[in-house]
């Protein structure tokens, strides 16, 4: 990965269901994609589907798209570390078709920290916020 | 419905989302179209997403597609109760388009009946076998 | 639709499959529900999928959740124009659970207009602009 | 693969957008991966996304569930072919689960052949029979 605040990437095959009549790559499933690449992360740091010690909840996702992508590429998700806040972690991806080296789109997300139990926001506990900003890890 | 077999319907409109690039409903959706109808009539006869008294889990299901479905059709999705087992509910279903009324898909779906904790089958429960006997209820 | 800038609406019903395992509606799925009020509005305005006269394409599209929505949830999905550019179409969205009148997000897409035949950004075509700004239409 | 009358494998990895509130890969996705691994194999035999020389329509799919997919589970879906009928072929699958080699699905489609324009049903073209018959190719 070239830009070095990309510290994570995750890569997967476009699947005809992910397209549309349009013939690419539909809008929404841009932000499964970012969600597979989050989510992959998260799993490198930790056991279980989120965050270490907390449960998160997504209050924020946006993209921007600058090309569009077709059933059988190959795409690789890059996640960026934008800021962990009190309770949040805001994320930023870009989207690359690996064949071409083609940006396709960038996009940003924000999750909140949750306590499992009572659903209430809770700050992003230590070790979550040591493991996510350990730096590159792959 | 004309066929006095079908005994609960379940309308919906299809979405954008549902097709892929040969321009119509993806064959996989029509598996959510019945699981809405099967949803939405247990939901009719009793609290929760499933039936009374237990957990389901599917264990066969099939499609037969006699003609396609386009984006903003209106579906009527109908359900017939083959057969309740001793762990399991049969349904038969078919798609109609209620503008034109020609049948598009006839389907069927095998549930099996679980324990809530164990996830172990157990026999259907009586409350839930008399509900689904019932006859029609709309 | 309380507020004036609300132009159209759209209800929904929130399909099992919309929901993943957190037990709400995927967040990836609100660009779907944007998705189809906007291209039903659409469709309030002329024939086919998208605006008169030209192809669109999505460049941009955001979302800020507030409030999950649950597994048959009726949804309303309310469209207001926020701008239309020399070759773009802005639009703002807030989604309300009927029952409760609850908000549970609010959205933003930009479209670029597009040649059917070349797929190049064209003017918004006047027709599709007197389309978009004629009022209220529901 | 230990049955050799499948042909052809392909894997993938469960996202968590296929999974629902069970907290399992939904059912109806089930027919996504048979899609991918079928279109998959089309695609090692010729261009485009179908067989050569037709377009193809799904007729009939059929799932039998056996066990349960979880998030991040690699896959893999392997195909034969039960058939190649005058206008029809039949496949089957089966997916097995790569870590713990068991079976989690077997599955049955028929597709017909349509002409490209008329979408009408024309014979399987000899070049694509030819191809599909011609023994493992992986």
């Amino acid at each position: 990965m070239s830009d070095p605040r990309f510290l994570f990437a995750h890569r997967l095959v476009v699947r005809f269901h992910d397209c549309d009549m349009m013939g690419h790559v539909n809008h929404a499933v841009y932000f499964t994609y970012f969600e597979q690449c989050r989510l992959s992360w998260w799993r490198t740091l930790g056991p279980g589907p989120g965050i270490v010690g907390a449960t998160t909840n997504i209050v924020h996702a946006a993209c921007d798209y600058q090309a569009p992508a077709y059933v059988n590429d190959e795409l690789e998700i890059r996640l960026a570390l934008e800021r962990i806040g009190r309770s949040s972690v805001a994320l930023t991806y870009e989207i690359v078709n690996v064949a071409t080296d083609q940006r396709l789109a960038t996009g940003r997300t924000v999750n909140v920290t949750l306590d499992h139990e009572t659903l209430r926001p809770i700050p992003v506990p230590d070790a979550a916020r040591a493991l996510m900003t350990g730096g590159p890890i792959e």
